[in-house]
């Protein structure tokens, strides 16, 4: 019998217990229960993996917690400019968006364009005249307002630095690295697999950087015949290492197992070029995967085994 | 003795010797063969192939035949909207950007992203601010005025109707698809390689889509160790196949040429999914090869052994 999973991901790196208080840890274990729940409840009811990932992402980009959708970082104009991307293992179908901003759920706008668009990739201004045509909710500046993300900001605005880290107070050379993005990986119980990317990007970014999270084949890919994967990291590198296709790669081409083709990309390829962070994948044997080569990754998996875990540290 | 070579592309399509002229003809190929003494010349000076690759594509980008830079297409709102990466296999270092407007060599700025920033991908407004600060030079719109591209336009600018063909008129079902994007790769007497792409996208293009020129991994590539590659085709499905890295993968994982692995991309992958187009490599040892599925190509290559060939059809 076909199982069928999801597994998401809330962003990687420097995440240490003490750093962390018990209250704000079950806040974020709460919240990833709940995508988890979202993305499985439409498994368990014989919906597909595209539709788990989109649910269990919207749920993500919905917490303020998260850096995506509404907890999106602060640009270097004090602006949130959101990237999204989903691919459809079953189809190879993609859509992704990148420069969003005021949208509520980039993850639907890259869905909107999977299936209402003869593209795969659309951007800034023109991407939110589709979303408006498609009559996506948009939300007022106020609706993306996080303190803790304002006063991070803060902290670098008026300097050329950007922080790669999502919740820790600016420290020099980054000590406290947090790559904050949310994904979601899903095999329905047709063996059809999927995965989707959402991001607010780096705090203080400028000049409209785009990283890996909507770049079909570096932050997000997904093949029946291989893997569905969401990256999350340092973006500049897993784009130099086409991080989530060379994973599809040495199944396709070495014959590896999906936990052995995503520890060769994490723990080998990534880190000999510097690429901390991490990814979640599933193969269409229902099959999961949770690696990282940082500290730590917030991070759950559901199966119709009975498995059910969430988690923040290694 | 290291072999040192350059390839480029001018765009791939329904290239067709009953559409063409004799003198237009041979204004395509006077083109090619300025481009490719342009890459030749830095190879012949000791030079590397990055500078190499860059050189042939700013001839490229300046010539009015070539839908990027100056000869770019129209969008549906009237504009030129560029994009262009590069990427060096010594390094892995990559620059690109996207949704550039107004800017004489959009292959210049994705230089300046590689080398001067700690980003590989930049878009829109904020790229245009760093090319300013990078003082790169911009030109007024009658600079990428051309009454071909502007013709093709008007031919569907009422209409959601994309033109993915850069030169012939407009007919319904596309029988003549030509994808006008330029490259260039090359192996330096270093045994270096490097890829560059540039594009004006597909006429009548619009919400700020992207195709796969500037995606590192989709249409362009470069890695000494497997080899450097730049595309030209149906953008979206070379994005779905993560076309460029592909090829690297063949090579690293399955053990193939660069031809071989060029052949399985082009003639069988990317066919199977309707692809259509073709590309440009070359490896670390100085081998090329130039292949498409499409009716045509502008293309030539020149090595140090000798050979210098330009060519259009099959």
């Amino acid at each position: 019998m076909q199982t069928f999973t999801i597994a998401i991901h809330g962003g990687a790196g420097t995440i240490l217990r003490s750093d962390m208080t018990p209250e704000l840890e079950q806040e974020y274990l709460a919240a990833l229960d709940c995508a988890l729940a979202a993305g499985y409840a439409v498994l368990e009811q014989k919906g597909s993996a595209i539709d788990a990932v989109t649910a269990a992402t919207v749920v993500l980009e919905d917490h303020i917690l998260f850096n995506a959708g509404r907890g999106s970082v602060f640009t270097k104009q004090g602006r949130h400019e959101m990237d999204a991307a989903l691919m459809d293992g079953s189809t190879l179908g993609a859509g992704a968006v990148t420069n969003i901003r005021n949208l509520r759920n980039p993850i639907l706008l890259a869905s909107r364009v999977m299936r209402d668009t003869q593209h795969v990739f659309l951007s800034g201004d023109g991407a939110m005249e589709f979303a408006r045509e498609q009559k996506l909710p948009f939300e007022a500046d106020d609706y993306f307002f996080s303190q803790t993300r304002y006063e991070q900001w803060q902290s670098v605005c008026h300097t050329d630095r950007v922080l790669i880290d999502h919740t820790n107070e600016y420290k020099d050379e980054f000590p406290d690295k947090k790559f904050g993005t949310v994904g979601a990986v899903a095999c329905d119980l047709h063996g059809n697999i999927a995965a989707a990317t959402s991001t607010g990007g780096m705090t203080n970014k400028q000049w409209g950087r785009i990283g890996d999270s909507p770049i079909i084949g570096a932050g997000t890919y997904a093949n029946n015949a291989t893997c569905a994967i969401s990256c999350t990291g340092h973006g500049e590198l897993f784009i130099k290492a086409v991080a989530a296709y060379d994973v599809s790669c040495l199944i396709e081409y070495r014959g590896l197992s999906l936990q052995e083709a995503m520890q060769v990309v994490v723990h080998e390829k990534l880190v000999r070029i510097g690429g901390e962070g991490g990814m979640i994948g599933v193969d269409a044997q229902g099959n999961h995967a949770l690696l990282f080569n940082s500290e730590g990754m917030y991070r759950g998996v559901q199966n119709s085994a009975g498995l059910k875990e969430t988690g923040i540290y290694k």
